[in-house]
């Protein structure tokens, strides 16, 4: 009989969360440790042996179908992860290998991060309806995952779903990749908060001064969120304008793959219906005319248990 | 036993070009009627079935694989063609039941004429050794064909590939499908002439002026393009500028499907190998860092016969 729960790990520099889920997505238990991530490797892996042991002991002797990892990173088909930013000594890992000497008689599967949350939305989130979306996480960067026939689409490498990286405009400022006007240089967390700081010189009675106490340093998108919920009209304008940037990039991957749906996760993302407004509108007034009709820009629903449900639906 | 030839029809809106083709790519026979896409269906229908016909004639009672058929517009996967620009009285025909209903004992295959040249060269051109690659045809407009796994990606509704209009600049010019900044504003025909017509004033020595005259209503990218073989120098930079902005959007795509190879193909791909470079170039230059050594960008090599050529392999 096909077992109806799995484990879910959900890895990433500073914290490895697991959880046991259920086929429905539901989360029946979940533990949180560090994960040590500037340690190298073998602290991280065993960290994970740690996180796994624990919720498997709370599995009540239900054998799970299998352990689903969401590792930051490249993932390639073997399960070898690759350069995972902000963990050090990993260049190349062979973690489906590792598990599976440790975890012997489970099924493992590793995925990406981002297209882990991807899969968590097309099998338990906003996604359930859709077989084919654009799945987006705008927070600190911008990334994302394809659903295509209900499947992640990996690419030819497992590098598939980099949206970050699209110019928006060829002359634009240069990015961290060494291209010019990727989107993430014009929505990213550094940048947008840099755009605000600027304008927040001829803005000084924005809610946003009074919530970083006038200290610019303290600025990030979350504050911007807090203040736009707030009815702050700055910053507003700024998650819009961010918005509609976010779109243009969106409406050309959309086109190119003939998309007509795209869910939004991340940290911005949750700032309110208004940047979801401005993304829809983007990418409708962007899209070729037939696709218009048909274009969906809606929020992600599973917030910050997207990895672990993810994790979990690799081996559901 | 499987059949080593199949008959490719080759449908546009002026002329319908069909062939034998060979398991290995070679074109036994070949015609040319007039499609007449300006009288309306019924009368396209019928010059196709002329042409099929005569090439069944010539099939020296070999039993053709099938009758593919490579046409403009969106092509659904009922085989049913939406919209071909330039055919009157187009808006929703269904080719293939039409087709079937002609030659009943005979397999039909029908796909969008970009997707059909992607094909050809995926299964006898320049992309026979990636299993993975983007087609470009790049002339009046800028089109394309997206392979994966050796087989065409139709996207979910079989719009996929409109690379055109992928934005390259939110400020940019306005584009004729309402959006901005489309490479197609920039590259494609009409734009590219116009642009040059602006540079020619300053230029007047210009072997391009040379070539049309002193008349501007006669420059098109053709023109360009041979300038650009005779050594012309305004003419290899504004086809170099073009490769390089082409490259901005092709970078996109490759990112975010994690694709390596691009073919390019269609009349001003042919101008000379430094425009290929110039593509290959503003790749390189706009990819994330890991894809950067594996960029490979080339010219397609069919030319004119892919169409027939990608038809047939719908088929075969």
């Amino acid at each position: 009989m096909k077992s109806r729960f799995a484990v879910g790990v959900d890895l990433g520099a500073t914290t490895v969360k697991t959880g046991l889920v259920s086929d429905t997505g539901k989360i029946l238990y979940q533990n949180k440790l560090p994960a040590n991530g500037n340690l190298g490797p073998p602290a991280v892996i065993n960290q994970i042996e740690a996180s796994v042991r624990d919720v498997l002991t709370h599995a009540n002797r239900k054998r799970p179908a299998g352990i689903g990892i969401g590792a930051p990173g490249v993932v390639d088909d073997s399960g070898t992860v690759k350069a995972p930013p902000n963990m050090a000594g990993w260049d190349v890992v062979p973690l489906k290998k590792r598990m599976k000497r440790i975890f012997p008689s489970q099924r493992i599967e590793i995925e990406n991060d981002a297209n882990a949350a991807a899969i968590a939305e097309s099998k338990f989130g906003a996604g359930k309806k859709y077989p084919n979306f654009l799945f987006v996480i705008w927070g600190t960067g911008v990334g994302g995952g394809i659903i295509l026939n209900n499947k992640i689409y990996r690419g030819p490498w497992g590098g598939a779903g980099e949206i970050g990286h699209i110019s928006i405009d060829y002359n634009g400022p240069e990015c961290n990749c060494g291209s010019r006007g990727c989107v993430e240089a014009y929505v990213g967390q550094r940048y947008l908060s840099q755009r605000t700081i600027e304008r927040l010189k001829s803005r000084p009675d924005s809610k946003i001064s009074e919530l970083i106490g006038g200290d610019t340093s303290k600025l990030e998108p979350e504050i911007i969120s807090q203040a736009a919920q707030q009815g702050d009209l700055l910053a507003k304008q700024m998650l819009s304008e961010a918005g509609t940037l976010l779109g243009v990039a969106l409406a050309g991957v959309m086109n190119v793959m003939d998309l007509r749906v795209s869910i939004i996760g991340g940290g911005i993302s949750a700032a309110g219906a208004f940047v979801i407004d401005a993304i829809q509108q983007s990418v409708q007034a962007h899209v070729l005319k037939p696709l218009r009709p048909d274009i969906r820009v809606m929020q992600a629903k599973l917030g910050n248990n997207a990895g672990i449900l993810g994790a979990a639906g690799l081996v559901l």
